[in-house]
């Protein structure tokens, strides 16, 4: 969470000056988004969110990201519009960095949702899914199956100094997952990194689902099984809370219904989902630099999520109804 | 720049409710602020600053800060009010920690200023001075020449591993201000850190004067030697700009004549003004642990200040007008 480059007020201005937004009248970095800078702009118009591309983000990607933004906003999904240039373009240069201006959303991200708020994240959830049936974007998932692996791989010995048990586990649980993933399940656009930082809530509605710097084309159920693990546990994952779980995916049903096949591949997805976070949190925790200005996340939260889910099995997916 | 504590949705919603602004509608931490967390706070009615005051802000000081703000802007100064809560109060604990909520002033920071702008930001300085003329409150300049003295003796060797040449060049400097520092000048509440990230502007009109924490009771035309070693230099201290002097002391003569006196001991304050920031560089460059959210400003920016305003002497206050 930081402001990696300086914008001047002229370069901000002139910027401005390229959207048919009215005049610049002000511009905070905020500290949201963990590999691009970020501020809030005010104009005479209207409030955006400016966001620069840092070296995380591929510029090939872009268009895929930016379009689908305008796709789903198109189709009422909540979700913040790229406002385009004079020229139509979705993003501009700047000192050799991609920015793009945003729609801004109001609403705040809740750290511990209750019931109605979950269903309303399943609902909106499943809302993207459908509406991105007809997105002609294509991304490949960078952070699927073999990338996992391999950035375990890349954690060495270091596994063991986070957890001495880890090594062993890790390589069990990965053994099975390679075994077990599906490969038969419905793929569309997923979102691939649903925390409750990346949706804004106004009450118990969601009024804005963010930071789409993951989304990918992928196994569908797999979108739900990532949020069931960033929403259904204490952030440390350490209590399992099975009545927001339900909310969750009876709100994602009530929209898009779950065939048997998605139902019954859903803890092994949660394992996957786990997998995911516990290897690229553990490959941060080990090579983010002293003094970067992110501090890495405990990878020991998505560790205990792990083994939740291996002992948990179907009983983490509780039906409220048949 | 950062924001050190992390607000949950429901205390933001809680916290809000305390005051008569309508209903949270969205919070952005912003990078604003060295010892301080802000967030952009927006409500029903309209936007608002929420400043988090951390350690280095003492609580005895909060009214003087904040009674401050409310004195100059019903003064027309361009000077954030403070929203006090339902029972009148200026400011809230949360956590053990004081919260204020100020007013939201459009504007964006210049990196270089123009003429006019420096011009419009000398007004506002002599603006502020005269309009605190009858505030009530009184703050001793905690970073004053005893506290120069005592910092810079608390950098010890470190002194010498900044610039070799450091540790004499400064010993010299400190006498001379001891012997030379005026005692007699007009004194009044003075802001003491004007520098262009605490001016907000809309084109060449300053719509907002910010971030009072170092706000205190000094002598007036220090002041206005403070914002002349912020403003008439780049960044780094490497080039002095006359033309920006010129018009900085001409926009803030327009309303507040300086006495011969004052325009006498300008040199002398711009030198203790560029030890003031010398010293506090100095000593969190060596201070600041490895790893920080902040990142220490380079001090040698202020020695060449330092240098450069013994070898100018006069000329650094260049008059347009007899």
């Amino acid at each position: 969470m930081a402001v990696y480059t300086h914008l001047g007020a002229d370069q901000l201005a002139g910027l401005i000056a390229q959207y048919d937004v009215g005049e610049l009248r002000s511009a905070k970095g905020i500290a949201e988004g963990v590999s691009n800078s970020n501020w809030l702009v005010e104009t005479s118009s209207d409030r955006f969110i400016l966001t620069m591309y840092e070296t995380r983000t591929d510029l090939a990607d872009l268009p895929f990201f930016l379009g689908l933004l305008d796709h789903l906003a198109a189709r009422n999904c909540p979700v913040p519009r790229t406002i385009h240039d004079r020229d139509g373009a979705p993003f501009r240069m700047i000192g050799g960095k991609a920015v793009a201006l945003i729609e801004f959303l109001p609403g705040v991200s809740v750290d511990r949702p209750g019931i109605a708020q979950a269903q309303a994240v399943g609902q909106a959830l499943a809302g993207i899914h459908l509406a991105s049936s007809d997105f002609p974007g294509h991304r490949a998932n960078g952070l699927a199956l073999d990338a996992w692996r391999g950035l375990l791989a890349d954690c060495g010995d270091g596994l063991a100094r986070i957890d001495p048990s880890r090594p062993g586990l890790v390589a069990e649980e990965l053994a099975f997952l390679v075994d077990r993933w599906p490969q038969e399940l419905p793929r569309s656009v997923i979102h691939a990194d649903l925390f409750p930082d990346n949706v804004l809530m106004l009450g118990d509605r969601v009024s804005g689902l963010i930071d789409f710097y993951f989304a990918c084309t992928d196994i569908t159920a797999y979108d739900l099984a990532v949020t069931h693990a960033a929403w259904c546990f204490d952030s440390d994952g350490s209590n399992f809370h099975p009545e927001i779980a339900a909310a969750l995916v009876e709100g994602y049903e009530s929209v898009r219904r779950l065939s048997d096949e998605e139902w019954a591949a859903l803890p092994i997805l949660a394992r996957g989902a786990a997998m995911r976070f516990l290897a690229t949190r553990s490959y941060d925790w080990l090579h983010t630099p002293h003094g970067a200005l992110v501090t890495p996340k405990d990878p020991m939260a998505f560790a205990r999520r792990s083994r939740s889910y291996a002992s948990m099995g179907s009983g983490a997916f509780p039906r409220t109804k048949g």
